[in-house]
């Protein structure tokens, strides 16, 4: 079993801890202390080693900060975390404070006088990050200043650094060699008369040299840095354990280092050096700049090549959704037979389906845990079921489901929401206006050039006639078999990269009323170049990856329009020719069912 | 009549214009000259006397420039203008360059040697549009060098500064006194710490005081320059001829002087001087740095406010537009009489419809040239039927007709597109996604703090859906009795200006087949609040202004929804109740019929 459910946390353990970082503060010489959430790779999932926040103040949500100073200690937490904070974290000794809306730098301000020297790990924070705390420290006389770790100087018995193996990722599904890719990469480089980019993101050094690993949960990366050089050459910094099983892998162009070769090793580098600034540690252009090395601050040169999948990684997506679909079909028709007997609860439904995912021998992980919210609980967007918070599934409930699968082809996420038992009609018309948003977007074309912005609206339409709409994007990038949130792509309000062919991202409009019930409905979708019509413009649409029926029961058939019912009646029977064939025959029967027209 | 239908340029006027020119550009010591399109107030129509691009040229066009040098004379055209240029220009002495593909810095660099010197006047320029060609210019050697206005110069019979009586706008009409703006400005002034404001768009100008003038064809503008003080004073610069019927309107806080003095009054400014880079002339920033004066690029403070219409504009505007229905469906009457017996031109069009619009002596002006455009003419966005384009309607013919009027209440502008007989199921089917697009937006509701480009995708589904799309905006502002294209708020994918209440826009897709037919139909529109639903968001919306049936023939009726069904009924029943007591037995009757549900 992948998923827990148990609250690590411990309230009780922060004080003790925050004293002994208050005594560190003293010795250094400092009135406050950075902890962030991230790694030094800034990724979504942290190794335990990394769990700093954690440690300190007990709060385990997937974002977040703490600022401790002399006398006060603010946890900086967004808004689906301002509950969970106050039952994770001890109060009298930490201050939850929300954010975004207090900015570090302005509760700096006000808790600090004039003096104050806030000490932050430069290997934790970006370039970006910390010049944006600067800016709002702009005229207020307090500084921030690098220094060692603080938390791990008294953190006793700490985890070591993951040492997970590394493995190939098979070239059938990587599509590209390791060396294509350089050469392609490296081309750039030399065209931008860059000397060589450093490569701090997990996922873009597995991408690019074609492997995974097992550092941390859920997504299966390898912990490590790379520098690609001009002529396509690369320095990797992994450590030797986790290498093992690669030793034939790489070609003359990669040369393997330590990871901690890393460091020493900038500053002999000669520049211009390719810098991404919105993730690479702080630490790095200290380096680059004591030694006298020029920066150029440029995204990391993987991310676009990296988001815009081929032919072969589309290809065993495609079959990764199918045997996703599988499963959630299996746990689908015993959920329409169990779920009317009552007593099933949302932990029993995260462990039935994870059992079901698990019956393909090809499941590798899953690819986040599993958000199953009954009544109330689907109305908080981003629940996690714990034995604290599991709640009893009423027949009746709307019942909020998302999950997915980490493949060797691919990463699946998808989202559906149950009736389990007779619902209200107006939940019917939310679930319909929920629907209605998530076809307008699986069915749109449009002129290349546009961005996940100019389609988000598209999404909200419906909801927003009745005066409702949902507070987050539309959709996420997702990678193959690597992060399940990917980018740079995004369907969003704020998004502004041009969508490619290629690019994957999740679709998945929602409805929240709190204290009720939630909705959302997710498929995932991949840009393609449409097919030519009479005007003959370049215009783009969208392939469906996901083959799971949508619950049909709270469809209020009546609000659709033609076209929206002809798009839900054939994707149901195109789920039926896919699946059908790959299923037992209860599965299929209770399938055949549950894909009739509407 | 207000529309003229004469081509009015002569092409071989520019050779010997262009030469005399040379000339000056020799006495000057310069190697070229700019000669923009634009006014020292930067509007879209100009007096006679501003026509200097024409004058040199012969070409007419609402936009481009020429840049003359020693041996080749750039004339800059946008898409609209490939054809017309070509008709109105000697090409032997003028090159068509296309443009925005082809920016002015390039070009230059690309025609002259390093060394270069291009005079321009700074008064027809805004620092933004110089600093732009200047950056492009950068490390070429080329410079742009102010000076004296060349084709002045040269200009024998130039007309003389349009001296247009201005005359008030009533207060009942305005909704706010001349006062009472001011203070409201001169407390944002205050709060800003800037001492004054230079106010150089005659529509800003002209708001502020509650004037309106005669200087210009469609605007019913004023030109003339202002500088609002911080405590609520104003020093108005405008010709005393002009002010001459409103000696008692200005209370003790105007204090009137001759245009010509604004210039030198700029340097006895004390700064801080708040300047709209966007629009003021480069020399009013050239005289105020070389007085020591400073200066703040910021936004023309009164764009925002006059953008927010008052209820009593509103109530106005609506007035106006039931005003120019009726003269609509009167001309749409006699159309459906007449056209289906042949002989109807394009001009006889344009003719009677203003004909039906003065019948109403409420009508001051056109508010711009009417576009009517029959089968292919239809298809140019922008055509201006002259009497050499003049088509002969053949019934059958798609009929594009927008126009609009000015009235002292409020400004028009409506397209609709005419079956003249019967026309193809592809019409139809395109006919009616534009239909569907236009109807998304009149019914869309969305959250406050939504810009016109969060909205715009909406009018473009369901051609886009088709490979379908159009190029132009989905909509720009209006204003009352003003500019019929006022800023800073659009429907457009570049618009990030929050749509606020109160805020007229034009909603109006089409689709543009070349060489075949055009449609377009727009009506306008205005923010409001929403009324609240069950979930409290904080929402906007869209009262509809325009009251005239849309052609109910080239209606694809099983192509819509059941809401987009109901919300055209819904339209036409209520244009039905609001014209029909307004209007004659016969045209109340036709009225009749163009509204039956569909």
């Amino acid at each position: 079993m992948f998923q827990t459910f148990t609250a690590t946390s411990r309230p009780e353990q922060g004080p003790p801890r925050l004293a002994r970082l208050r005594a560190e503060l003293a010795a250094e010489g400092l009135t406050g202390f950075l902890v962030p959430r991230a790694d030094v790779h800034q990724g979504e999932y942290v190794a335990p080693c990394d769990e700093r926040l954690s440690w300190l103040t007990g709060f385990t949500g997937s974002a977040g900060f703490c600022i401790a100073l002399t006398d006060v200690a603010g946890v900086f937490i967004d808004g689906r975390y301002r509950v969970q904070v106050r039952q994770q974290v001890d109060t009298q000794a930490f201050t939850p404070v929300p954010w975004p809306e207090t900015q570090p730098g302005p509760w700096l301000a006000e808790q600090l006088p004039d003096g104050g020297r806030v000490g932050f790990d430069p290997w934790l924070h970006t370039a970006g990050e910390i010049a944006a705390i600067e800016a709002d420290l702009d005229g207020t006389g307090i500084s921030l200043v690098p220094c060692r770790n603080l938390v791990d100087a008294i953190w006793e018995g700490r985890p070591a650094r993951p040492q997970g193996k590394a493995f190939a990722q098979p070239l059938e599904n990587a599509g590209e060699t390791a060396e294509s890719k350089c050469e392609r990469l490296a081309e750039g480089l030399l065209k931008a008369g860059q000397k060589s980019a450093l490569i701090t993101l997990p996922d873009s050094l597995c991408w690019l040299l074609n492997i995974r690993g097992s550092d941390i949960p859920r997504n299966p990366i390898a912990q490590g840095f790379c520098v690609l050089f001009s002529d396509g050459r690369v320095a990797l910094f992994m450590d030797p354990e986790k290498l093992v099983d690669l030793a034939d892998l790489f070609g003359p162009l990669v040369t393997c280092y330590p990871q901690d070769a890393f460091a020493p090793f900038l500053a002999n580098l000669t520049g211009p050096v390719r810098v991404d600034k919105a993730s690479a540690p702080l630490e790095v252009s200290r380096i680059l700049a004591d030694a006298g090395v020029e920066i150029v601050y440029e995204t990391d040169p993987c991310i676009l090549p990296k988001a815009c999948k081929n032919d072969a990684e589309i290809a065993g997506t495609r079959e990764a959704h199918l045997r996703d679909a599988v499963a959630m079909v299996r746990f689908l028709a015993w959920l329409d037979a169990e779920a009317p007997k009552g007593g099933l609860s949302e932990i029993d439904v995260v462990q039935k389906l994870e059992a079901f995912r698990r019956a393909d021998n090809a499941l590798r992980e899953i690819s986040f845990e599993t958000i199953a919210g009954a009544g109330p609980n689907g109305a908080i967007m981003h629940y996690r079921v714990t034995e604290g918070s599991n709640r009893a599934i009423t027949p009746g409930d709307m019942l909020v489901l998302d999950s997915g699968g980490q493949y060797v082809d691919g990463t699946t996420d998808i989202t559906r929401t149950i009736a389990t038992g007779p619902v209200t009609e107006e939940q019917k018309a939310c679930f319909t206006r929920v629907l209605q948003g998530m076809i307008a977007i699986s069915r749109v074309r449009f002129p290349r050039g546009l961005a996940g912005r100019d389609l988000d609206p598209l999404a909200r339409y419906p909801l927003w006639l009745a005066g409702q709409d949902f507070d987050h994007g539309t959709g996420h990038g997702v990678g193959v078999y690597l992060s399940v949130h990917e980018g740079p792509q995004r369907i969003s309000r704020i998004s502004h990269v041009k969508l490619e062919p290629g690019m994957i991202l999740s679709n998945e409009p929602g409805y929240y009323r709190e204290g009720a019930f939630g909705i959302r409905i997710e498929n995932l979708i991949v840009v393609q170049e449409a097919e030519a019509l009479g005007d003959g413009r370049d215009m783009l649409d969208f392939e469906t990856l996901t083959w799971v029926p949508i619950d049909r029961r709270p469809v209020a058939a009546g609000m659709l329009s033609g076209d929206e019912r002809a798009w839900l009646n054939a994707y149901h029977a195109e789920i039926l020719a896919r699946l059908a064939p790959r299923l037992e025959p209860d599965a299929a029967e209770w399938l055949a069912k549950a894909c009739a027209p509407i």
